[in-house]
């Protein structure tokens, strides 16, 4: 459901972008959406200050998120509103939301729920490795793991969900 | 220039993507890139953990990234290559880059030259203004400036170059 359609009940939190002065230095959100209707999420441990993802919302996470303080986004693998931690309990309870300067991408400082973790192989941050620099030339860049387990099990988690990564 | 055009002299950097398992626990870079040739990638400071901007790469971009150690991005708006810090001299040296799980989204920290500040606005962080949650309903959310002052003058720095922002 869609905040913004006719009919619906709930008003839309979100204004019109008008100028780009209102938008760089307003005090109302006004977020772009992208042509499939998203806007990027940065999502970070308010704690460590670790990237823990890279999410993407539609009209109605981001409506969602600013209304309960729980972070929601729009799973593009599973092409449905996902709210974070509905099947695993890692849910993501928001410390700070953020908006940049064209209001086209989200910062979200959360605490996550249950072990911490907010990756859905299992790791605590999505970017667990490393990208070597200034690596031979000729070769693929090499990776280092950062993180040396495995915070949960996705399988006993997950079961037999299909994994979101898409090659 | 793309690397990956026939006849160009240097080889890519970038490993085919061949299975979920490869791309998500192994060794070798595999980067998505979507549509439009981009990956998105997420600059938080390398000191003070501070999320900077969220900007993108197409392939040529990446791979500068990664030879030069320095960062360089795709400019949606002027649809250029996009080594930060060019005209500004706030360039962003890199200390940490990461990949995250299914390789569609880039991490870097980074030290920030000169005055520190990373923002076209002015502003040390793109992300200068909060969102209140929780708000009064039917009204657009409200933001809060978390930077009082901005770092430079953008007009004496940038001149009259086309602001990046667009409706």
């Amino acid at each position: 459901m869609s905040t913004d359609q006719p009919g619906t009940a709930t008003p839309s939190p979100f204004a019109a972008r008008s100028t780009v002065e209102q938008v760089e230095e307003g005090v109302a959100l006004a977020p772009k959406f992208d042509s499939d209707g998203l806007i990027p999420c940065v999502t970070t441990d308010a704690t460590s200050g670790e990237v823990l993802m890279l999410g993407y919302m539609n009209r109605e996470a981001l409506q969602l998120t600013i209304a309960t303080g729980e972070a929601h986004y729009w799973s593009r693998s599973r092409q449905c509103l996902w709210r974070k931690g509905a099947v695993s309990g890692l849910t993501q309870e928001i410390v700070d939301m953020r908006i940049d300067d064209d209001q086209d991408a989200v910062w979200l400082r959360v605490q996550v729920a249950g072990g911490g973790a907010s990756c859905h192989v299992g790791y605590r941050s999505c970017f667990y490795r490393t990208v070597e620099l200034r690596g031979r030339s000729g070769e693929p860049a090499r990776l280092t793991f950062t993180e040396t387990s495995r915070t949960f099990d996705p399988k006993l988690v997950y079961g037999d969900a299909p994994n979101p990564t898409q090659l």
